[in-house]
Formats: C-alpha cells, sequence, structure tokens
C-alpha cells in the first residue's frame, strides 16, 4: 500500500523550496538534503513545473521556487498529478483480465476507500505542511529564521 | 498508489471461496479462473489459512472453503493480514534516512488518510462483496443463469 518513489519526492522537495520561502532553491541542493539523486529530481522538477507548482529559471543564479503560496497547494492535487495511476488493484489499470470484470463489487469499495484517502489529503495543503526551517538544515546556508507559529514556537 | 499483488489475488481467492459456498475449491480451480499461478495460490493459501479466513483440507478431494461466514470476514481484515507493510512513502518503513525524520507534518497527513483508506475497507465485509456466481464461470461446470441486472443485461 504506496505511493510511488516519484511522488514522495515530490512532497518532499516542495516541503523544501516551500520552506525555503521566496528564495530559488537549486537541485544540487536539494539531491543532497535528501539523498535523491539529481537525474530524478530534474524529472520530478520539470513535471511538478509543468502541473503549475513550481516555476524554474535557468542558468547561473537560478533554481527553482513555488509557483504560487504554498496555502494554494492542495496535497491531493500534488499527489493526482505525479502518481502514475491510482490503480489500487490490478483490475483498475488497463489490460485487465480478471474473469470479475463488470460485475465485481470489490471495485466499488475499493474505489471508496481511494476517494477516502484522497479527501484526507485534499484537506492540507503545502503550508499545514511546512516546518519552520530546522537550524541544521542544508548547505551551510544562512540560517533563515521564520516567524514562529502557535504552539510550534521555540 | 496501490496494494500488493498478494493481496489484490488474496481478495479474488476469497471471493471465488465465498462465492461457491461450503464446496471445497482448489488451488487449479481458482488459478484457472483468475489466471494466476498455483504457486503464488498456494502461498496465499497458506497465508490466509494462518490468518483464520480460509480453512483447508489436504489430500484427494480436498481443498479450500471460508472458516467463518463471509459476514464475518471484513475487507479490512484481509488486507491487514496480506499486507507487507503500510509504508504509503518510503519513510513510514525503517531505513528511513529522510532528514525531515521526527519534525515532518506529512507524515502525520498520510498516516490520516491511509486510516481514512482503511476505515472505509472496515464497512464491509466479503459478504458484501460477493456477487451471484455468473454464467461463464469455473471448470466447465453446469452454467447457473443469474437474474439480468440493470443495463448490464444483455
Amino acid at each position: 500500500m504506496r505511493l510511488t518513489a516519484m511522488t514522495d519526492y515530490s512532497l518532499r522537495l516542495l516541503m523544501h523550496v516551500g520552506q525555503h520561502g521566496g528564495r530559488l532553491c537549486t537541485i544540487a541542493e536539494i539531491a543532497q538534503v535528501y539523498g535523491i539523486s539529481e537525474a530524478h529530481l530534474m524529472k520530478i522538477t520539470h513535471q511538478l513545473a509543468l502541473a503549475g507548482f513550481l516555476e524554474t529559471l535557468r542558468g547561473r543564479g537560478g533554481g527553482m521556487r513555488l509557483a504560487r503560496p504554498a496555502a494554494e497547494i492542495r496535497i491531493g492535487d500534488v499527489v493526482r498529478a505525479m502518481e502514475p495511476d491510482f490503480a489500487v488493484v490490478e483490475c483498475f489499470a488497463t489490460g485487465n483480465v480478471c474473469t470479475l470484470s463488470g460485475q465485481c463489487r470489490l471495485t466499488g469499495v475499493l474505489h471508496g476507500s481511494l476517494a477516502a484517502f484522497m479527501e484526507n489529503l485534499d484537506r492540507y495543503t503545502l503550508a499545514d505542511i511546512l516546518e519552520p526551517l530546522p537550524a541544521a538544515l542544508p548547505l551551510g546556508a544562512q540560517p533563515i529564521v521564520f516567524k514562529a507559529r502557535g504552539s510550534h514556537a521555540k
């Protein structure tokens, strides 16, 4: 029962970029922070940009930042944009050969569960899951101090 | 976003066995109906028997049947018994190396979604998803004709 690694990495990439406010983040930096290959991250960045979540600037001094405020990026929408399919079981995908097709009540139950999964994701935006940048984070860059939020203030 | 093939096949196997009431079903028969290898089905049958969903009888004339009424087999429990883990994303599994660990709000959101998925599955039992045995089903047995239903009637 899992999401693809691409979706997983996408969410972490967006969290990283979101945590750094408007600063342009680089693939090299994110690769280092999460231990994900740059090749993977390039593919993910491209897909997230196409889906309208990221804005990328090429060239020296370039990088990526959120294309819209974190509060307008729903987690469910990111998952929808990145998952190749929602074939919880084989028969949801094409090429289904199960003899139960067309009269199988299990698919209805699983579709309902998938909908419940996505509905919960849709209750949250990227802003909801962003944490203040921890002191030990990346690249020896100047730590950026964020406004403390609610009970997470230290 | 998917369940393992083992869980998928387990559910179909239970549906097949459940559809045949108390008759002993064989692995060869189920392999034929669903086009799943007998080796896979032996493993699945063993696991379902260990989990208390199936009763198996060895030897000539042997086979498997439900160990309890279909109405007492919750879909969620079958999925729990068969899924190797519920690592929706990598960091739910062991060996997590993500630098966000311990301060990542995404995990909470995903755990909530997983709980919603399972809660929906727990609303149904095997009895809820059993269909009357379709006409074209197994083993060249005498076709059984069912009442046509709605727009699926031909």
